[in-house]
């Protein structure tokens, strides 16, 4: 198994995504290309011992940042990570690849260069958070903004799955992210993909509002990209704001001092649950190729976790799963 | 000034609604008319001891529930609380209405009774919440699923009057709920409306993503209501669950249990922050007149709150300055 990874994507490149790989090769079976500037490649390398067999270095000379638009790879840096990485898929060089850079120009590269699975119209970027019952999967969050009910119903089967192969969920659920429960909710494109997914999709448990997401009422939360966006960043936020807000309660009470001091090993455990690094990355659905799109703030634990997740997506074999579901409905 | 309260709205009425009103009737200086059903406001009014020469009851026998649809008080119960009440501001028997009962049917009942604003296409529910640097006005979280980029900008206006004139912010900065911080971001709904609010709102800060909707980073966000509703309900099920969370961590170990103890003053007071009841109701902008819908869970604490906050926009006389304010665009 070969796993390409973008040494140049992410805020903390190529130093996290290198000592994620290293980390990843000393505890995984799998061989990883990092693709990316080949010098600096090497000079973070240096500062490691690692399995040297199981490591190739592929230079792309480019580096697409996070200002440049989604066509940059494709149009102006055919010679960027992202561009070389994508096409070491697409020439069968190697089973997926990871990248923590520039999310637009990431799904438009694999869209353009991969091409879709069959009938599968837009592609769409999944999460796996962390639920009071265990994991769910939300998606799409980002790839697809005006997305139409059928985009909904495809994100649904591919989800479906994925859930079931790469987190091992017997025979997931599914549910449509609405502002109601009743089918009668939301607005004719919520009405619509409703009616679509009840219809074709033997596993749909119908709406789900917004404040049942972290409950695990369902496996599987389809929405648009729009949406979907809004909901992890959301939640980014007001974990990060309630957190600042209990720092500077708690810094005025020396006795809340020792209270919170007394119960950080169960905090710790509650902010490792929380974690989205523990997760690693989101896989970018509906593309002919494992692509696996990482936060742009990944550590190096992250990175790590990508990698995990991907070797399961390969091991399960995850693109032929989705395309006999896709071509069976 | 007579502010108006549907005694049967809310999944607590009539008891916390009246337990609010008579709470409100000691500490502020106003004169309610309770609307509902007579015999059950009477059972309820005869445990409190509150100043009866402050204190109306208009007769509504029937009742709008969770249940009913948007249309109901219009077409099938028109002596329901939330038609007769809204009935009473539209005849100028009272300054305002305040109903914790079916915010589908409220929305209805004023866009229908009342009229618009002149100019304003569409009604939208705002949100008062706190952030890091103090309180932002979230519109629209419901009333308008499918908007127009004119009615966002028609929302930005409307906000600006009622967080200057209610949250007392002098020279309000509103700014446009979106996927990316550039004006290239979101689908064309999204960039329009951006176009549209650079080209009108003096006020206008651009996009605000939904990480930065806790940082204070604008006093007022505008959203279509579909994504406002996912906004605050994702919110409150995240911290709903947290705190679910943070309770079965905390009972495994009794280190944890007793840290928690000396941190509860502090922790209380983030609850209260956090806590909607403290904020009251939300307003429903864009009709001819001030409703305010409560939150369906309102305690009397919210209740009351909500009457604090509809007194001040009685005082502010807020429909007259937004009709100035939108009249003048």
């Amino acid at each position: 198994m070969k796993i390409v990874v973008d040494a140049m994507g992410g805020d903390y490149a190529p130093q996290a995504v290198i000592e994620g790989v290293v980390n990843a090769l000393k505890e995984f079976d799998c061989n990883i290309i990092l693709v990316g500037i080949e010098e600096k490649i090497k000079v973070e390398l240096s500062k490691y011992d690692y399995p040297k067999d199981r490591l190739e270095i592929v230079h792309a000379p480019e580096v697409v940042d996070m200002h440049d638009n989604a066509v940059t790879p494709l149009r102006k840096k055919k010679n960027s990570s992202i561009t070389i990485g994508t096409n070491l898929i697409k020439d069968k060089k190697a089973d997926a690849f990871i990248s923590a850079g520039n999310t637009a120009a990431m799904v438009a590269a694999s869209t353009v260069l991969l091409g879709m699975l069959p009938t599968v119209e837009r592609p769409a970027i999944g999460v796996v958070f962390p639920t009071l019952k265990g994991f769910s999967f939300l998606i799409d969050v980002g790839a697809n903004t005006e997305a139409k009910p059928q985009h909904l119903f495809q994100s649904g089967l591919m989800a479906s799955v994925y859930t079931r192969a790469v987190l091992g969920i017997e025979n997931p659920s599914v549910g449509l992210l609405n502002i109601g429960e009743e089918s009668s909710k939301g607005g004719g494109f919520a009405k619509d993909a409703h009616k679509l997914m009840e219809e074709k999709l033997k596993n749909f448990v119908g709406n789900v509002e917004a404040n049942e997401v972290f409950t695990g009422k369902a496996d599987c939360i389809i929405c648009d990209g729009f949406v979907g966006n809004i909901v992890i960043k959301v939640s980014e936020g007001l974990m990060e704001s309630m957190s600042k807000l209990l720092k500077r309660e708690i810094s005025k009470s020396p006795m809340a001092m020792l209270g919170m001091l007394f119960m950080l090993p169960r905090l710790n455990r509650i902010k490792k649950i929380a974690d989205y690094s523990e997760y690693g990355g989101a896989p970018l659905l509906g593309v002919n190729g494992l692509v696996m799109i990482s936060h742009g703030r990944s550590s190096a634990k992250a990175i790590k976790n990508a990698i995990r997740a991907t070797i399961r997506e390969v091991e399960h074999n995850i693109i032929d799963a989705m395309e006999k579901e896709i071509t069976n409905k």
